[in-house]
């Protein structure tokens, strides 16, 4: 017992290997930036601070020769930032898939295990500890998108800021829309995607880091993701599709990517020397959700009287995406809508589209007269 | 073109960094050798190599401070030895669960998924170019056994020579086999099995390292890898399950590994000092198949009359094997052997048993009256 204390500072002044897991950012960034400013490694666990003040700590190390370590940061006890930095170290990574948070996979799984509603999905998901109080930063997606953040950092050699990581929760996802993707071979998984892609306004390469919920066939290795997993498919030009599955977070699994890297440290300590620096030199552009291509499920719901298709069929034309499929009436009226009119539904299953003439063919079937209500636009992954 | 040579020796001697990649024992076990003693680090794809003379390799290497990477030699992209010597280092593993050889997997997923018979499958892999005209290191799973030796030397830090391995390959899998698991909720899969248990005998801690073709669950993670991909399941004390998945061979993905190597190989010569040593310091005694405990489901021909159930039955429990399940005559009694007499099938699953008990268990059996012959016996992983 005599070995703790409340002085941080004075801890951190003698230390070779500093171990922060104390979370949030102040006063972590400072402890941090003052360990590495007296020469010690830190390994952290910290994912917020690393997304919101990554730069600023990797430079610090940089000058003064220092290390960070940071597996437990992202998926807990999975071993994914050790592969991104130095197995794929020889490879081009073209694209990340992850269910990076536990919590809303929790919720996700069991709505679409058990045709659990949203909210007493998430209320089981709070009982047992998978959400916090506040859910926001589960549900509202903010700690997966910092998770994005760092691994799209990472595969791309670019410093990819927590701002331009586009961000959709998965409050909108209704008993109803899980049910809807199950009957068309569908789960829906709240996903961090990061790729390469070629920036539609000026012919260059860029990249994109988003999370939001889409639709992904049951076929997918991702699809068999359940409860509070977590797993990362990844995309290399040569070493193909690897995934890397195991649980996200709790303690034990966060000690041990800790103590991974902290006998990483520790032996670099013996060795001495430089260690990995950040790897930002692609320094490519980095591009709004517009920029995107995917396929989409939009749902609508619709006024089932003649001529109806035609006019949804041709607002897709128009704007130059190509549907796919259709499924009309499937799920009957009142079962997608409460409406009095008589209305049916219609999913529109689309091929690979631009994300902008996309979101233009559903503002404008928003218009239409014969549309009743836009129920949702889903992307599909994993393709 | 006047960079290439043939002359091996000359160009090793001024290199920082060698990568064999040619196979086989020889010449690589003295190229090898040669580059370590001039100072050079190494990294190599030679999984024999490794598997036969590791220990050779890894002592040379250590002697004079150079360094050996072989992130190549199991599961071809796939990272894995570098999470366990690294991300896991912290942690302690209890077991591995591999396919770590595309080619029978590929065999084994066609007889599941097509229903076709091990010729066929063999034939199709043949002719896809999976299986070399001399099927034998993939179909008797002596590939498999190198790389479960080197597995289970990393996770367990102990040398487990591959004469320690027990090994059991696919041939006598036939299309029957596959059918009748596919109907109890299972698929047949080579697996690589690497775990600590306690030895039977002593009582101590050992390790066991094996390969052979096993059902595992239609639920678990391993039973989804399709085709000639490769899979490790790794459960540790505090990370938990992890799963590593990807294409385990071909040009691309063998040398996205290589490279990844070369890369680590490259900052580590700018760094300088000691890398990483092989670790054999827990030192454990490598126990034999007969020391492992798992479930068992016992395929039989009986002859179909009153007290067969009873007589085999008391087998089971003589040798102190728990009985979990009997399914009799499911399946017809000419659809397992073409015997004249009336015979019916009877498969029995066992609860966890020690290897030895039930190798004593069927012994009796094959010796009943009442029975016609043990059809098979196959262990059951991953429960």
């Amino acid at each position: 017992k005599e070995l703790f204390t409340t002085d941080a500072e004075s801890l951190i002044l003698g230390a070779d290997i500093v171990i922060e897991v104390m979370g949030g950012l102040e006063p972590a960034r400072s402890y941090i930036l003052q360990a590495i400013n007296s020469g010690a490694d830190v390994v952290t666990a910290n994912k917020a601070l690393l997304a919101t003040h990554g730069t600023e700590l990797f430079e610090a190390a940089e000058r003064v020769g220092a290390q960070l370590y940071f597996e437990a940061a992202v998926a807990g006890a999975i071993p994914i930032i050790r592969p991104l930095r130095e197995s794929l170290a020889g490879d081009r990574v073209k694209r990340i898939m992850g269910i990076v948070n536990g919590t809303t996979n929790y919720i996700l799984d069991k709505m679409d295990t058990e045709g659990a509603s949203f909210d007493d999905a998430l209320a089981v998901a709070t009982e047992l500890g998978y959400a916090e109080a506040d859910p926001t930063a589960d549900v509202d997606a903010f700690d997966a998108a910092q998770k994005a953040s760092i691994l799209a950092s990472l595969a791309f050699h670019t410093t990819i800021p927590l701002e331009s990581v586009h961000r959709e929760g998965i409050r909108e996802i209704s008993g109803k829309t899980v049910e809807l993707a199950k009957k068309a071979g569908y789960v829906v998984k709240l996903l961090a995607v990061c790729e390469r892609l070629t920036d539609p306004a000026t012919g260059e390469e860029g990249v994109s880091a988003r999370v939001y919920p889409a639709l992904i066939s049951r076929e997918h290795p991702l699809a068999a993701v359940h409860k509070a997993n977590n797993a990362v498919f990844v995309e290399a030009e040569a070493a193909g599709s690897l995934m890397f599955y195991g649980a996200g977070a709790g303690g034990p699994e966060t000690a041990s990517a800790v103590l991974g890297d902290l006998v990483s440290a520790a032996r670099r300590h013996v060795i001495g020397g430089p260690g990995l620096g950040a790897s930002t030199h692609a320094n490519l552009p980095v591009l709004p959700i517009s920029a995107i291509t995917t396929r989409y499920h939009v749902t609508l719901s619709v006024f089932d009287r003649p001529g109806v298709l035609a006019s949804v069929a041709e607002e897709f034309a128009k704007h130059g995406v190509s549907v796919e499929l259709v499924e009309q009436g499937t799920f009957g009226s009142e079962a997608v809508s409460g409406e009095a009119a008589p209305t049916a539904t219609l999913v529109i299953g689309t091929h690979a589209a631009l994300e902008s003439d996309l979101a233009a063919t559903v503002s404008a079937l928003a218009q239409l007269d014969a549309v009743s209500s836009v129920v949702s636009v889903l992307r599909v992954e994993g393709a």
